[in-house]
């Protein structure tokens, strides 16, 4: 006896539901946070819970959370994610989460189950940041990482509206109090390429990679491109193509799972034959490991210096984001790779190399992550794709963890 | 007796004068080709011809050149350059070579002296390729290398105008037939830095350096900067860093003249967190001998291949031009250095790393370039700046190589 079951046509009904609210022309969807379309989201959402049977609450940030009993009273074990998108967003980044929750909840009232501990399933307000910075407002607001007011009065990255505004408007703006559950467990696609490159199905997620994202900006001299002998310019392009291939050469020298990304790179004034005078270039490094992560940071800024001096170039450095890794619980990571073996799912214990609302839970209650694979890695985009049974498969094990942990039997 | 001296007085008026016309207000002076400044500027211009008793002539791409005559018929030793700049140009480039063409006739009519051969003063149109491009325009068409007709209907840069009516508009659509000068000089500055580092005062310039510029473009694939593995990315950006530096290398390499530059370089999507698709980059490279010059752009292209597979990459590559390197009449140029030295002014050898309008006469005459030092290297720039001095000394070496070639005593 393997326990309740998910049922895959209930799941996939639900994730084309949703997927048709703000489903774009050519595949995928936009619920940007906030705008009616998270609206039309958040009360589908709504109306489903109820159906289910949850208590609904809703915070003063506009998160979004249903309560079942458990035969005890006291903090849930919660699934949760979030609905909003980005712009061009897939069917399945954040959704995915919240539906198996509903699932899982679905299954269980089906089989009869109550739990010892009471269960929730939530959406949390702008996760994806994509409307209004900083990502994972909702999340951080619940935990306390974000200050409210603050978040409230967020204006929009395109200067046209203002969160706390925008929250009233689409009728949001609750007044319910956050609870710290129990545990925390949340379902993903994997928004990269690893499981499907290894044929793994399920990811058992360690932790969130630490980031550090910083800003060079490199000050030489603008010169003649023909009659400027190499030994007398001072090339703030050629500073720049150094730092950023020593980037790649520190992520190549320590190995996985440390990445670096050197995504802008802009010179000045970007003319064929004008040697430039000024570089900006941004530099993006992750790691599991801080320790291993400050080494790079500190690697990284001892071959800027080099450079520049070599040039005899000015560097200033400025710290764009820097977030410590987030370790899960290994409790939980341990019985999330268990369910899985237990259905015959392989799996692979795996960092997130990005930023889940997980990671807001993590300091304070025992929170891990279930991966499922990304079509070619894709994610952010309308063609991100999961097979089916891989997202059966995810809330198949979201459902096995949530009774082990909370406690039920059929 | 060292012959006939050059007027410092005179030729630093004259430079002060034109320098009004078009003037900005914080220095430098703007006298785009074929604006009203530009006729006022051609106009002031024809009036000093004809006061110093040169015939003036006036072909149909607007040059002017002033003759005078010598003791015997024939082709004239021409002195010319340009009195177009670039928006914010300086004061020297092109006027300078002008102007001490003028001086010289002044020297010499005041000293009483008729050379052998004919002498002739020229100003060439547009010859920065600011307002029309190309540059070099009005001593390409005189030369025959490029055509009449096409630079005629050329359209602004900003396409505001063409050439051929703004030409009729400001009055000097003439109709005289250009002849091919039996030698041509070209007074100028440096535009470089070299000079003024070495502490020398007159260039003896060699030749000017072949140029050759490439646009590489870059195709690999967008990736979460924090989920996609090092191995598993196709990264456009890390390849273009990678050519920047191969084109440095090369040119350290193969040493100077060599010069590399890669003025632009741009990624998309230009997001810090995104592993960039794609990449552009321009790569200037110079040299005065072809066959090295050749040599630089193989192994620029080889390593930018090898960089392009290494990272899964497709390589695009665009020649934006290529002018082969322009040698100068070794008898001019060591009567340049000849004429330095018995002036008591120390010379250099040296290679010219921009265009001027003397490389349309190399193929056709005996033909070499003087050059005076920048301040700070420095040009298309209101801070263009050379010492009173210098544009003295470089007027009298102008003056004496012209007597020495055209024939003539005081």
């Amino acid at each position: 006896m393997r326990g309740p079951e998910i049922s895959s046509a209930r799941l996939l009904d639900w994730v084309a539901d949703l997927g048709r609210i703000g489903a774009l022309p050519g595949g995928g969807v936009c619920r940007l946070a906030l705008t009616d379309t998270d609206r039309a989201g958040r009360d589908w959402l709504v109306a489903q819970m109820e159906a289910l049977g949850l208590t609904v609450s809703i915070d003063a940030i506009g998160n979004i959370w249903g309560l079942r009993k458990g035969l005890v009273e006291g903090a849930p074990v919660m699934m949760g994610s979030h609905i909003d998108t980005v712009a061009t967003g897939g069917l399945y980044d954040g959704a995915l989460g919240v539906l198996a929750g509903l699932e899982v909840i679905a299954a269980l009232n089906e089989a009869g189950i109550t739990t010892h501990t009471p269960l929730a399933v939530a959406a949390f307000t702008n996760e994806e940041g994509a409307r209004f910075a900083p990502d994972m407002m909702g999340s951080g607001v619940y935990m306390g990482a974000l200050d409210r007011e603050e978040m409230l009065a967020t204006v929009a990255t395109d200067g046209s509206a203002v969160f706390g505004e925008e929250l009233d408007r689409i009728g949001y703006h609750g007044g319910d109090t956050p609870v710290t559950p129990a545990a925390y467990l949340e379902l993903h696609i994997e928004q990269g390429p690893v499981l499907e490159r290894e044929g793994v199905r399920v990811g058992a997620v360690t932790g969130v990679q630490g980031i550090s994202w910083t800003e060079y900006t490199i000050k030489g001299q603008s010169n003649h491109a023909g009659t400027t002998p190499m030994a007398l310019r001072h090339d703030a392009g050629v500073v720049a193509a150094k730092i950023a291939l020593a980037a790649h050469e520190i992520a190549a020298d320590l190995g996985p799972p440390q990445v670096a990304t050197v995504g802008v790179f802009e010179l000045s004034p970007a003319l064929v034959n004008v040697v430039p005078e000024k570089a900006r270039l941004t530099v993006d490094l992750r790691n599991t490991d801080n320790e291993l992560l400050k080494q790079a940071e500190a690697r990284l800024q001892s071959a800027a210096e080099d450079a520049a001096t070599a040039h005899g170039c000015t560097l200033a450095r400025r710290s764009l984001a820097r977030f410590d890794p987030v370790a899960f619980a290994p409790q939980v990571i341990d019985r999330v790779e268990a369910a899985a073996t237990a259905r015959q799912l392989s799996v692979k214990r795996m960092p997130s190399g990005a930023g889940h609302d997980a990671q807001m839970f993590a300091p304070a209650c025992p929170t891990a992550m279930i991966f499922v694979p990304s079509k070619d890695g894709l994610s952010h985009n309308i063609n991100e794709h999961t097979e089916a049974q891989d997202l059966v498969a995810g809330a198949q094990v979201l459902l096995d963890v949530v009774l082990d942990l909370a406690g039920g039997k059929s």
